[in-house]
């Protein structure tokens, strides 16, 4: 290494310019430090500080801290489905193949799961599409769903958790520099990995909002204005719709559907329906229609053209398994020099994580009847789904019986969104009324929320958003502690 | 909706336009075009069709497609530890804590991860850098690997695979246009990923060359000629190395990465060590020495300032658990404001899957002596590692007889990259010698390698890249199939 000597001197020369850091935040990547992430932002950082002091025996004036914040149903208490675990347990450790105390059709799963493994492990890396026979369970799940629409495996791509196939599908789409950069409209109020995928990506955000009035519907009217004047500044390329709605709850009707499918055929626009909330529908007289059905519905002239891409995930329904990280999109219509491109992308990160793959097997394809899992799946499911139903309604009853809060039904998903009425003396002092808000709810009460800010709404609004997750017995609790702060809050500042 | 009747004519109006496709290869994302991953590309495409025509009974002068074109180690028939699969089994299904069958250390270790765990479940997310008692395993582990150097937890975010953390880091580091964009030495041959992700976010690939000769170690003066080359037209500012070797299988010196180091330290760039292949060497003379050990060796003018970050997995080493998507990186000397950012983007993830996690756990804190699983865990780890360490030396005595073919020592990792001499006339005939060459071998022989054009090669040099996977009988097959494959090819094109 004759260099050697060469660079030590250098070094001394240098000393102090090489001490300061390569990566600072002012040359790091400017598009990421554009990304927010309200569910994980400064009040869930306090409610884990606020959990650690509690821990160390530290006074206040709450003994839990109560996480309202996230969709993540075994951390509210919520059971795993007894016949999904036993399936993976025997994919992990397959010497229990021969234990007698696991049910023949978990063990017959099992086999089928990991006959489709290189290996017949888990531990090996699969296609990067995801497992053959998955898809093809997958797309069979899809064609019972929507009552006989043809699903082709091919279109399928497993993925890990439904954020990475919408981060995915939008990175695709972002093209072009200034009025020619692809815009993506999105609903407002949203889920908030819309808007920091987007800010990464450096696309525009277009933001449509939601009719609170009319149950948080979309108003094909909004999404005109919202598209002209995008189209101002921008190349509107795409329409991504939650259904159910996160945070917003509400169920969109079957004509609300068609609607927004014939405005983007009209408008050519690429449409991305984010339907992991696809199980969880409550209310009378609601139900869900999946954005593929609704378009193979309208016939030819929709169904062989409308470029639709459709999300799932293990992470929510009646399962909750997110830890897990399984989901997949059924891309329909799309340009196969595009899909092989996809195809491509998703090839260098290898391949979703298996587990999860298999989780996602089992959601499409659980115990059928005769099986002898099938009655418990069924009753464990039931039950799940019941409880949600039964909390949904409960929120949404005793928030509205708070002056000054105002909350639309729970259709579905696992949110509450309600309006509430901030004293005009708490607007002026806090920089973010809601924040703030929702800040002092958690020192007082120790409840932990997200801001209606940290998923946007019309200016001059204010929200929270509360997951309808807690036990029964808890949530009471919760909305009674709710009531009684609102009520403190409104006192203080008025 | 008033507006329905408007958009139906509209429809009819635009009918023809309305049909052309949204996305289309000229309108998507150019920098996801400029993406390549050969380890999964057009070779591997082929040996999936022949494996399918195979089993349709299509007659082919080969009865087995062979795939030694990825480290895959499960599916090339390696065991998955016993005990890492126990706990995985516990943690999926804890009913079975209660089965007197499991060893009692595998139970204590699940019942830490589940306690870990929201609602001790596996299905529930886990803070986004990761669950807190797996990053206090990982720091420890760390803490012994390099013989006391302290690790701090807070700095060890756990990923999805290694892949997922290179990306991140990759990610942040991106910035400024044109002779301000940032610039990352790779190592060539390199592993794809790199160069796919620098292609994905539009940074300047800048490729320095490893010495062939000198059994693919590192040269400082070719780092500083690509280094100088590099900084008339971009902004350089990180180092990435691989080590033990991908595609390369070499290990490098205590010495050459002191060099490194202090090379890094002098030009000012973070450095990137992907030491995925910690345990993974073989050679005699050999050592794994990780970065971070050597640059605090160096004392507190390095170690209080170059920016590092280490890459680990559960891919590779003994476990090859690359299906569960585990993996960590360490960064050290990392600004803390880049860091906030840092955990604030990986928040939009949620969190990587927990079983990967719980995985990484397992790694990092196996069984101790004394414990119920510790001797069988030594020796499934021990016959793993010389398993592949015969193979490595078996894999480099083998190719080194075939006239033509010349191999440096698989020292580490899990490849070898033998250097092949291809006729004049095959080269004038095809327009990638290389792929040309393994393309024949795959249609001729069933085997399946990557040309060494898809990991970059000194220009005029041909290789090939073949993990040393294959049980040890296959491999004797395999390496004989190649021999004559090799003299055949070499004879038809004289
Ligand atoms: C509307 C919506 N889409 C996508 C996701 C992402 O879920 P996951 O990545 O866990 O599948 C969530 C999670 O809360 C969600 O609410
Ligand atoms: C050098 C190197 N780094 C990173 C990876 C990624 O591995 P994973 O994402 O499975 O952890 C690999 C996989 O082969 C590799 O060889």
């Amino acid at each position: 290494y004759p260099s050697k000597p060469r660079l030590q001197s250098k070094a001394v020369l240098n000393g102090v310019l090489s001490r300061a850091k390569v990566l600072t935040i002012d040359t790091m990547n400017p598009t990421v430090k554009k990304v927010e992430y309200a569910v994980r932002g400064p009040i869930v950082l306090r409610a884990v500080e606020l959990e650690r002091e509690l821990s160390e025996g530290m006074k206040k004036p709450f003994s839990e801290v109560i996480k309202a914040n996230i969709g993540d149903a075994h951390a509210m208490g919520q059971q795993p489905i007894t016949f999904f675990r036993q399936v993976l347990a025997l994919c992990s450790y397959p010497e229990l193949l021969n234990d007698s105390t696991f049910p023949e059709d978990a063990k017959s799963r099992a086999r089928r799961i990991l006959q489709s493994c290189g290996g017949n492990s888990m531990g090996s890396y699969t296609a990067s599409q995801g497992i053959d026979s998955v898809r093809q369970d997958v797309a069979r799940y899809i064609e019972r769903r929507d009552g006989g629409v043809p699903c082709d495996p091919d279109d399928i791509y497993l993925t890990t958790g439904a954020s990475d196939g919408i981060v995915t599908m939008l990175k695709l789409l972002v093209c072009g520099e200034g009025a020619t950069r692809t815009g993506v409209m999105i609903s407002i109020p949203q889920y908030p990995l819309y808007s920091a995928a987007l800010a990464e990506l450096g696309a525009v955000q277009i933001n449509y909002y939601l009719n609170e009035e009319k149950c948080w519907s979309m108003d094909i009217s909004e999404l005109q204005r919202a598209l002209d004047e995008a189209r101002r500044h921008c190349n509107p390329r795409a329409l991504c719709v939650i259904n159910p709605g996160n945070p917003t709850g509400q169920v969109q009707s079957r004509q609300c559907i068609e609607d927004v499918i014939r405005f983007a055929a009209n408008e050519r626009l690429l449409l991305m329906a984010d339907e992991v909330y696809q199980d969880n529908v409550y209310a009378e007289g609601c139900q869900f229609h999946s954005f593929k059905k609704v378009l193979f519905e309208m016939g030819p002239e929709y169904s062989d053209t409308v470029e639709l891409v459709s999300f799932h995930s293990t992470s929510k329904c009646y399962m909750g398994e997110c830890g897990f990280r399984g989901g997949y999109m059924e891309i329909i219509n799309m340009d196969d020099e595009v899909k092989a491109q996809l195809t491509k992308l998703v090839s260098v990160r290898l391949c979703p994580p298996v587990p999860g793959q298999a989780l996602m097997d089992l959601v499409v394809n659980p115990p059928q009847p005769g099986e002898p899992s099938h009655d418990n799946f069924i009753k464990e499911r039931t039950a799940t789904l019941s409880a949600l139903a039964e909390k949904a309604k409960l929120t949404e009853q005793v928030l509205n019986t708070i002056q000054g809060i105002s909350c639309n039904p729970v259709q579905g998903a696992m949110y509450s969104f309600p309006r509430i009425t901030i004293p005009e003396k708490a607007i002026q002092e806090a920089m973010e009324p809601d924040m703030f808000y929702c800040m002092k709810m958690l020192e007082e009460t120790g409840i932990c929320l997200v801001p209606g800010s940290g998923f946007g709404q019309t200016d001059g609004t204010y929200h929270f958003r509360m997951t309808i997750l807690p036990p029964t017995d808890k949530l009471t609790i919760l909305l009674n502690k709710v009531k009684e702060f609102h009520q403190k809050f409104t006192q203080q500042y008025s």
